[in-house]
């Protein structure tokens, strides 16, 4: 064991405490408080796990845990940006990828270069297992926003159109789930916790 | 599909929720507030990514993985006990097994039955698994108190002896890290972060 590749690994493990800081704009189920992107993805890792069976063929599980949990590192340096702002979205990627080289270059060579190439297919969304992982990542919000009478929509004014766009990576990530993710919407609409109407302004 | 088998999935994955409201004693590396128990979760899963060249032979990484991502589910339903309050963690076993039951519970049967021996199977800390997975659960809390200055173990005067019996598990769950670990604690105390004395009465 060389002692210098330990501790690169402990200086990389006390950096990502940051991401617990990080919040986001989804609440917690309860409204209590914004949802921070540490718990975020610890939630979505157990999701891979309890929803494993949905999984289309081709998805790594493993890989797709993994993924999950390291998906949002980056927000340490770039922040939240909120799904609905297209802007912020746009300039995002360039500090992202800054984010990404420095946060994994943390970690020795071999790992920083393993780990980043996962957080890339994650990115790119092209692969069965980044799919599923995405999938999985655009339901949880759909729940808290359930379970929270609109929460987050509510605040920002979403619609309909925005959350069928947010979404569509389901219906091919995760197919079985479709039909689920789909009810739900009309669910959220039919209570009022969406607004049915193309969006009038761009949310922000 | 069987759409009461998703929905029982479904419910599951929104009364997990209620973990991030578990607060920890352990605080944030910069010391700014406790930790909750699914972003420690989160973060010893990551641990388990990073440092699984230290596993021993003989462990399941995907299932310590899934196991740190679970074991500290019950606290939903019996809340977080102190690591060093001897009285509490002896009663908390029955609440702790009743809240098992009751969560792991409200998945299809064979999700619960799989999930709660993985559970048990961390609990008991017998598997080459379980003790890995225990090893990291006892070294994160060390790193975030040495980032502290002595963090919760200055707040409930903890000494180095209740410190090397709490984290006596890493030697056996892996050994290539016990070193390390040892060298931490000693660094702590010559810091001034932990006293270098038998415990005079019990911490609570």
């Amino acid at each position: 064991m060389q002692i210098s590749r330990l501790t690169q690994q402990i200086q990389f493990i006390i950096e990502i405490d940051k991401l617990k800081q990080i919040l986001r704009q989804t609440l917690l189920t309860d409204g209590s408080r914004q949802e921070n992107s540490a718990e975020h993805s610890w939630h979505l890792a157990i999701m891979a796990v309890v929803l494993a069976e949905y999984a289309p063929e081709g998805v790594d599980l493993s890989r797709a845990i993994k993924m999950l949990l390291i998906h949002d590192l980056v927000e340490i340096d770039a922040g939240d940006t909120f799904c609905y702002d297209v802007q912020g979205n746009e300039s995002n990627q360039e500090r992202e990828a800054q984010a990404a080289l420095r946060l994994f270059g943390l970690l020795p060579a071999d790992q920083a270069s393993e780990l980043r190439s996962v957080w890339e297919e994650f990115e790119t969304l092209q692969t069965p297992t980044a799919k599923f992982a995405a999938a999985l990542d655009r339901i949880q919000p759909l729940l808290h926003n359930q379970q929270t009478q609109g929460g987050t929509w509510r605040i920002h004014s979403v619609t309909r159109d925005q959350v069928m766009k947010r979404v569509a990576p389901v219906e091919t990530g995760t197919p079985e789930l479709w039909s689920f993710v789909q009810q739900l919407i009309e669910d959220c609409i039919a209570a009022g916790y969406l607004k049915d109407a193309p969006a009038s302004t761009p949310a922000k």
